[in-house]
């Protein structure tokens, strides 16, 4: 394969992650709201380590364990904040 | 739906996502022996601008624009990394 014909496959792999990504936004938004009626934290650590103990054993390997993590660090720092709007 | 319902949606969100990052890790990676052979640079400045227009163009509004591409920014900082292992 091409340069060209693996950038088609990251363009059609992104159409699917930032889909996805969308999703757990509502999911976490909806979260937000429910800790907001219930007066409970936005930030929950426990809850954040299961996200990653679970994330980590979904790496099929192309990903350094390290380098997943620092994706999903991020995507959890703008799921909190989505959280506290 | 219930915060555990919500959580257990996120999970198999998470699966997929982790799978699709995997996914492009692996792109990235082949991408990046084809820069090397060819002596093409790995930081391309006008590629990278034209995945997050694309990105941009996928987010369906469960993210803010700014946030989504706070989060594709870390992933391809990640995937530039890889491809100068």
């Amino acid at each position: 394969m091409e340069i060209a014909d693996w950038r088609a496959k990251i363009d059609g792999l992104d159409e699917q992650i930032v889909k996805l990504l969308c999703e757990r936004a509502g999911a976490a938004a909806a979260i937000g709201q429910l800790k907001v009626k219930t007066g409970a934290n936005i930030y929950e650590p426990d809850r954040e380590q299961s996200v990653l103990q679970h994330v980590a054993g979904c790496n099929t390997g192309e990903l350094p364990a390290d380098q997943l993590l620092v994706i999903y660090e991020r995507i959890m720092d703008v799921m909190r904040s989505l959280q506290r709007r």
